[in-house]
Formats: C-alpha cells, structure tokens, sequence
C-alpha cells in the first residue's frame, strides 16, 4: 500500500507562546513500513496573514496531495479531515449534512466542497485514485503532520537569519534536532511505533536551536531559533 | 491483591489492513507488582467467522476467566467492559437498564446477561469471588489484552507455516518480539508503567516476524510474519 | 514567562489501592525552558479527613499560589481548573453561569468563588498579576502536579517511618525514585517533553520504596515505602 497524504502544521509563535499563523503544508508518500516519507513536497503560508478557519488548509492540503499523487502514483489520498474515511468525490451538499460532525465543521466542507469535489472527482476518473477524508486514524497524515513541523522549522531557520530570532510552535508531540545538515523530527508518542521525518534545510550559518515545552500548550513543543 | 482478567484481541488483517476477524482470548493471573501475568490460558476463535458485535467476546472472556479462577482462586476477576465496576451478578435487566452506557451497550448486556448473570453468580456463591465490570480501567484488563496479543501472534506463526505468510493486527499500542524461542509483547504506552507478557510458541521453523505501524490504524502495529 | 502554578495531588491508598484522601498541595515557579520548578513551596492535608469535593483542593492551590507569587513576582498564575484561560477575578456568578461546565463545576466556583475572587482581585490590583483558570492545557499546571506527587511521597515516607509502611498512590503517570538523598520524580509521558522535578526529604533511616501500577487505576503509579 503506497499512500499519499498531506497535513498543514507549524505555527509562528508571539511572546506569549501564542501562534500568530500556520506556515507549512507538506505532502507525503508514505510506504511500507510506514514510519517516514520515502518523498516530500511542500508549499509555505504567511504566518502573518493566515486563515484561521481552517478553509484554507484543507484545500491546500488537497492541492498538494494531487501534485505529488500526479508524481507517484500511490494507491490512495489520505486527508486530514476525520469524517470516517467517506472519499471527498462523495461530498455533496446532501452527504456533508448527514455526517456525523459539528456544524462548523459542516460549514467548512459546504464551502470548500464546491472547490475540491470536481477536481477530486476528475482525478479518480483519469487515476482511478480516490482522496479519503480518513484524518486522525491514518499514520500517513501523522508523517505529513511531521513533515509540516520540519518544514516550518526551515522556514523559521531562514526567518531567523533574516530576522535575528524565531519561536516555531511545532505539531502536537513531536521534536526537531538539526545534526550534520540533517533536520529530523520525531513523534514523542511512542505508541505510534517510532514515526520521524527527515529534511536537508541547507543552513550555511551557525544557527542554535533549542526545543522546549510551550508552557501553555502541554505536550506541544516550541522551536527557539538564534542566529 | 490477585487479579484474574480476561480479553480478546488480535485480528487477522487482509490486504488493505483492515481486520477480518478476532483470533485469540486470553485469561491472565495478575499479581503485585502486577506488570505483567504470573499465569495465562487461551482460547482461540476462528478469524474467518467472527461474530463482530462484541457479544462472543465478552462470553469467552467471562468464562475462560472463570476457568483460571477455578484454578488460582484470586481475589477478583476483572472483565473488559467498562461499567464502573458493577458486579455483573447485579446486572438485571432494571440496572442494566440504569447504566450510564450506550443503546448498543445496553442491547448486548440484556442479550449476554441473561447467559452469563447466573454463571457468575453460581461462581461468586460458591466461592465468593466477584466478576467486575471495570474495563480500561484495570491494569489487569491491559495485561490480558497483551497476551491475547501474544496468542494472536502464535496463531499467526502457526497460520504462517500452513500458508506461507500472515498478517496480524495487534491489540492497541503494543509490539511483539520472536527472540531465543520466547514471544515477547510489550505496551507501547510508557504511562502504564511498563507492562508486558510472555509466551514459548515452539517454534521449529525458522520464520521471519516484521512490526510495523498499521497504516490505517494509527497506535496499533502490524505483525507481518513470513516462512 | 515566568509562571506560578498550584495542583493537589498523592493519596494515601487503603489495601484495595482506593484513594483514603490527598496528601500534599504545591506551589511552583517554572520559568523558561519549563520542563521543571525553579523554586516549590507546599501545604499538608489531613488524607484521613479530605473533603474530596474538589473545594479545599481549589482553595488551597489558589492561596499556596499567591504565597509562592508574592516573592517570586510572576508574570502570571496558572490554576488547575479548565475554564479556558479566565481570569478567576471575572468569575461572578453570571459568568460562572455561561461557563461550559458540567453542573457541579458550577457548583464549586459558585461556592468558592465568593471566597476566592475578592482576594484573587485585590492581588491583581496591587501587583498587575492575574490568576488564569487554565487547568490542562498549562505545562505549569502538570509541573505543580508532579511536586505535589514528590511531596505526598516525603509525606509517606515520614508516614511509614512512625507506623512502618505506606501505599501512596501518585499523580497521573509518574514515578518517582529515591536516590542519593533526592526524590525525583519524573513524567511518564513522553509527549509532555521531560516534565520533572527534584525535593530532598532529608530521610535519616534507611527506607525501601517500591514503585508499580496501581491495578485498579491504569497509568497510575503506587509507591509502596517499608521501612
């Protein structure tokens, strides 16, 4: 089973610890043994004018999947939206309602169905791959989710050495440790069976990175970075 | 303070990962410092037939826990069902009725109660040994749940040696290890403080055992066995 | 962000390993990279007399918190009740009213809210410090949380050296050790970051201590002190 998926993660923090805005969606393929993406893409957000809703996100989610999908051929899409792994194809004004989810939630997929169906659906049609709304079950949107840290730790690297500092709210439990030019996150649940992910960020100074615990997002960590 | 439990877990998977049926029920003996069982007995069901709805399950645990009890005489057997820990010779028709659970939840105890309300009751006059509901909550709960891990993977080694090949879905956050002849599982979750089990397959074969994350099922691991 | 944070926490357990009535309150100072207490004060309960209704635990926390934060000038005071972030001295009765919260919740901060907001107010008033209602969420809050597990231990530990044993039943999982002079205790979920903390009970008498699951508690530690 080869699967592609994607998730958007990695916030630029105030001085309260606060996000200001999310930075990073990555897209993943992601193979047996499913620990690691054998391949990533990204796609960088301005923190500093971001879309909170949540629209935003998932549409740039799905776009992103389909380009590396139109790459590798994988089986099947993996989204971060937790609706029961129903195909997106599937999501119509009528399906949307009878889902199982919060009004907002139903608000966000009215909206942002109109967009993604026909695209979603033209691509299973040509593929014959389908996009699953499958969420939090999928260790696939784990791995995107970590990658999204990764990514958004770069782009706090090269924020940083614009910007002399930069404090990165990383994706829920997982840390970053930049080694030998390789940037590698790891879940700190060891109940997932070991996930991590692996960047090359091309850092040419000496930057120091220091990951904590945010204090007021327990089992969050923070990404303190200095040039 | 010695507990007998029981659980059932451990399941088949087919090629998209997805459980096919439930292999093995396990009765473990619990003792302090209770991390892992002193005793255990099995019984296995078969995957390719398996009644899903829970109501086969809670049978065979109550009575291969009556089983053991007989045998080990402990002070309280704990079952897999999370009903505060009610008595389940209380559970009559009028408090099953009363309890805090599910339509479905209510629906399989007034269907299994019936069947299993004087067994228990028999078994507690007779001995003065209760059976409790009590469910996550029990250490001993967990422990039972590991072994019928452990079961479900020597079902599947033997499974292996006919076949060539299996897939196994472990019981939640857990890994096992095939290593000198002992079957090894251990919880993936540090915060139930380190509690595992053991069994001795008799393997004669020499088979390969990979484990990895189950794609579809984030925090529960693979067993993938080959001859 | 310098922050003071208050939690109750240990029980002293009967033989079945239930909860008698909690032991020790903490006060605690936890400062940039927040993974422990820079400074810790505490207050003893009577766990054979323990109002287990939640309202001297609340009380106690608030006034240990304004002890420990009039000396160390925080910026703010995180308690450990999950009212998203309110500041307490906004909690008139209206306000309590339009909370989230189940009934009894109300209840409480109905009861101790009058007691508390006065006091709470004048504090911000004369020192610009605010008291957050922010429970879960606060790295701060668990940080208290493990000091008042350390705290229940020196209690248990004195405990068993008058009467010759004590089962002290720990926060959510933890552990603790005795080593060289120091009780440290320690967070046993990984996803929290390295969450610990260090007292020294100055124990003369040589002392056993033996940590292990507590059966009817899953991911809750007992320590079992023998003298």
């Amino acid at each position: 089973m080869r699967i592609v998926s994607a998730d958007t993660g990695g916030a630029l923090l105030d001085g309260e610890y606060e996000p200001i805005g999310l930075i990073a969606t990555a897209a993943v393929l992601v193979e047996k043994p499913f620990r690691t993406a054998s391949l990533s893409i990204e796609k960088y957000s301005n923190p500093f004018d971001y879309d909170m809703s949540g629209r935003d996100a998932i549409k740039d989610e799905t776009l992103l999947a389909l380009k590396l999908a139109k790459k590798v051929k994988p089986d099947v899409i993996h989204l971060d939206s937790s609706l029961g792994g129903i195909p997106v194809r599937h999501l119509d004004d009528v399906t949307i309602d009878a889902l199982r989810i919060s009004d907002r939630g139903k608000a966000v997929w009215h909206d942002i169905g109109k967009e993604l169906r026909p695209i979603v659906k033209r691509f299973w049609e040509n593929t014959g791959i389908d996009v699953l709304a499958v969420g939090k079950s999928s260790v696939a949107v784990r791995v995107a989710e970590i990658y999204a840290g990764l990514y958004s730790t770069k782009w706090g690297i090269e924020y940083a050495l614009k910007e002399g500092a930069a404090r990165i709210g990383l994706p829920r439990y997982m840390k970053v440790e930049l080694k030998r030019g390789i940037l590698r996150g790891e879940s700190l649940d060891p109940r997932e069976g070991g996930l991590y992910g692996e960047i090359f960020p091309e850092v040419e100074e000496p930057v120091s990175i220091e990951v904590y615990p945010n204090p007021v997002a327990r089992t969050f960590m923070v990404v303190e970075i200095k040039v």
